[in-house]
Formats: structure tokens, C-alpha cells, sequence
């Protein structure tokens, strides 16, 4: 059984103009996330931005509710925390996975269009189980990531479909939904 | 196939300690929920809350991203949006399915915890699909539906299960793997 390792990125992403930008860190993308990630038993949750004050916010919220007055507050939640990282880019997420697993991770993309490369959830939860390593799932914030980012990655994780065109989750639905696929059990 | 709506419950819920509560409205809540709602082809969703000033805010939410300057900066939400409505109770929920669809729907609980009674989703997906009529999922905030509204409803849904003991999600991840695994296509 491969270790699963989720990471969220702020940049390089696309604005709603298909512009790049770095985008702010959501306090309920760091809780939603790690909450999910808790339940489907990941190794890690990695927050990826380059700005250094938002990197701190991240660290002071993972303190306060791992160690702090949250931490008291409710412990479930600090359960959840505890898998939170924060690192300046996807980079240091590969080798920081490698550091604490001992192997490189395959490292898959998210993107909510079909592009030329569309692994199947099947396929990859198959492997999850029968394969030994680690994996690291890649999700944007803002419109999505960086095409040639996505490029840059091992895989591309088949897009989530509801009934009809419309898919414009958020984010940390889009989390939920894939770890479930992948990672859920009495399915 | 049953025309499918989510409701959100403020009350009855527990809090942290087990007491009956009214929760707040959470902005991020109706923004996600309608997001998914639309994604997975629901026919409506309805934030309850007997709190008139809460229902005047959700109504004012609705309406700037239906008609106002929220359509204007992005369209796609107003879709979302257009999905959602304001009542004061289940009961309300309950007579406007029936009102819209001239059916009285089956109302159907979720609960993170496992109760005596419990609704295998593979069923549900099933019926969905077979029988017409309409169907409302029932989700409580804070800590979850209150036992004695939970024991009204038709059926209770069986709780998702990730890995390992730990299932505290939030409302919005939870809604939206529950909608997955009810509609989701291509899994």
C-alpha cells in the first residue's frame, strides 16, 4: 500500500482570466482538507505558497489548533492539523515525501477538464493498494493549475463528472470527492 | 429517476457537548454545497434555518449571485445559486418538494455515526435511478441531526467510512462525497 500524500498549491495557478497568479491561502481549505485527509488515513497534507507570511499563517493555525488554546478547544481537530505542512513549492513537497518515505513519489495532477493525459480513478486506486512508495496528489486553488505544471507531473487524474456539463466544485469538494474515490472503503 | 434535493439543517443540531443548537448560517456552506448541488444535477437545495434574520442574509447571498454584481464577475456561480432557497423548517422543505414536484418525497437522513437503522448507499443509487418521485438528503451542522429528528425521517443513510476510526468531516466535504457516491458518473 502506497503512502498518500495530498498537496494544495497557490501557484502557479490560473485566475478566472486564465492569468497566473499566486492566490491567498483559505483558512477552510487548510481545515476542510485536513479533516479529509484524516478520515482517508493520508501521511501528509501539504499547503504550497511562495509568500512567506502566508506560509507563517499557515504554521501559527497548525500550532494553534495542534498545541494550543484549539487544541484544548476540540481534539479532533487537532488530530486532523497534525498532517499539515506548509512548503514554498511542489519541489520541496517531492523532496520532502522522499526524505520521510525513503522513495520517489508519483506525483499526480487534478484538473477538472480532460486534457490529452486522463488516468482512470480505478487504475489508480488499484495501484494505491497493490504498489509499495508513496503517491502525492496535486490540486490547484483559484481556476486550476498551471498548464505546464501539469505537464511537469507523472499522471493526470481523470477529471470528476457529475450529470451534465457543469463542473465548477470548490476545491476542497473536489478533494473530498477524489480521496473518496480513491481511499474510500463501503463503497 | 427521482428528482434529487439537499437540505441543510441549523436546527435541530448538537453542539460540541451534546446540546441542542442553532447553528450559524456559513457562507462557505451555501457557496459549496450549491456548487456541488448543481455539479451532480440536483433540483434544488435548501438551507433551513428558523433564524429570520439568517434566512433574510441567505436570501440577500442568493439574490447577489443570481441577478446582481455576482453574476457580472462570475456566471457560472449564479447557476449554482439559482439552485438554492431559504425555509424555516424540514416541514417546509417537506410541502415545497411536494408543492414542486406533486409527489411526497422520501426524506432521507445522513448521520456520521452508525445507528440501528442504515441505508446502504449502493440501494439508494439504485432507486434513484428506478423509481420517479422525488427524494430530500437531510444534513445537520455543528455535531450533527439531533436523535429525535433523526428517528422522523423515511430512512437513514449509512455513514461514510474512510480509514482508520477518525470520520469528522465537514458538512461541505461530506455532502459532496455523499452526492458522489449517490450520482456520481464515471467512478
Amino acid at each position: 500500500m502506497m503512502d498518500v500524500y495530498i498537496s494544495l498549491l497557490h501557484f502557479p495557478v490560473y485566475d478566472k482570466n486564465r492569468r497566473i497568479v499566486t492566490t491567498a491561502v483559505t483558512n477552510m481549505d487548510v481545515h476542510d482538507i485536513a479533516r479529509a485527509a484524516r478520515t482517508y488515513g493520508l501521511a501528509g497534507y501539504y499547503l504550497v505558497t511562495p509568500i512567506r507570511e502566508q506560509q507563517e499563517m499557515v504554521r501559527q493555525l497548525v500550532e494553534h489548533w495542534t498545541g494550543g488554546a484549539g487544541l484544548e478547544y476540540n481534539p479532533v481537530r487537532g488530530d486532523a492539523f497534525g498532517l499539515v505542512r506548509v512548503v514554498p513549492e511542489l519541489d520541496a513537497v517531492r523532496s520532502e515525501v522522499q526524505r520521510r518515505t525513503g522513495s520517489v513519489p508519483l506525483v499526480v495532477g487534478t484538473s477538472a477538464r480532460r486534457g490529452s493525459r486522463c488516468l482512470p480513478v480505478a487504475t489508480l486506486r488499484r495501484r494505491i493498494v497493490e504498489e509499495a512508495g508513496s503517491m502525492v496528489l496535486v490540486l490547484g486553488t483559484g481556476w486550476g493549475l498551471e498548464q505546464g505544471l501539469i505537464d511537469s507531473l507523472d499522471e493526470v487524474l481523470e477529471p470528476i463528472e457529475g450529470r451534465g456539463g457543469y463542473n465548477h466544485l470548490s476545491v476542497r469538494s473536489a478533494a473530498s470527492i477524489i480521496l473518496d474515490r480513491l481511499l474510500g472503503t463501503g463503497r
